[in-house]
């Protein structure tokens, strides 16, 4: 079977025009027990989840494209604060965070189509400020990716609050010993 | 912060009641390559899971919380088949496989719901054929956990696609790392 497939722009919108339903259905009118709930300590609940998704939107993935395209490896990326403290403590509703969401996800995507981007595009390069030189393509394969790491954590943060709840079962349900990611 | 929660009923069937639309948004009309691909060797696809899924809602959840109700730890569950040879290639289509674990689970939370359980129910025992004794309150946990394990699996399984075409943002991406499950 097939494992790896090569990089694509039209599954990898497929993908990021889909994330904001997927999360929507996932915790649009949840008991607020489950979205309020962490993994323990400073890890993030599902709040601090759509703050990091949608700060994405509005400073990180479109902005990165922009410079890759205007500038290429001439202009080092911004660094990306995934979560500043201002932010996550804001006190939006997660209806609002899902709002808010899919609307910058929208936009983005809406201007990324307008680009109407080339093969030869897609090996244009940028530089990442702890990497070093990347790919266009590498960036939106990391946009896609990275919307699959948050919904993975979603479900793990969630399911680690029955953690003692399913009694021996836990021996069976690898979400609950799965690594951090 | 809170990190874990007591077991409650109502929350458990607000998760429940939230997959089949979840999975809905991620998969359904989803590139072929996306739902097709696994993991490498014999791993899951999302018609695996998918398949595994309905399988559970027709053979496993209901069906032992019935056994807890009728025969308590007179009667062994029925040991479960994952994920039989005959299933995992019947030729369905995706949108068939998310309409039958859409129907399947909502007419399982109408039976669910019919039983009216009370706080003494959910301390009544049933005999797992590997773990020994287990409650039912522990079976109806590991039901959403459940969902919540195969979410998780989904995503990582897509995530992985693309495991190349990050390049050098791998090291950030913490699904692509994370351990089976």
């Amino acid at each position: 079977m097939e494992t790896e497939k090569k990089f694509s722009v039209p599954d990898t919108i497929a993908v990021l025009s889909r994330t904001p339903a997927i999360l929507n259905a996932l915790l649009r009118g949840l008991p607020e027990t489950w979205v309020s709930s962490n993994e323990g300590g400073q890890t993030w609940n599902a709040f601090d989840i759509l703050h990091h998704l949608i700060l994405g939107e509005q400073t990180d993935w479109m902005a990165r494209v922009q410079i890759i395209l205007e500038y290429g490896e001439r202009r080092t990326f911004d660094p990306f604060d995934r979560l500043p403290e201002s932010v996550r403590n804001g006190g939006e509703s997660m209806e609002q965070l899902l709002d808010d969401f899919a609307r910058l996800r929208g936009e983005n995507l809406i201007a990324l189509a307008t680009l109407s981007l080339q093969p030869a595009d897609l090996v244009r390069k940028g530089v990442h400020p702890a990497f070093g030189v990347v790919t266009l393509s590498q960036l939106l394969a990391t946009w896609m990716v990275h919307d699959m790491t948050h919904l993975h954590q979603v479900s793990r943060v969630m399911a680690c609050q029955y953690r003692d709840a399913v009694g021996p079962w836990s021996a069976y349900l690898g979400v609950l010993t799965a690594a951090g990611g």
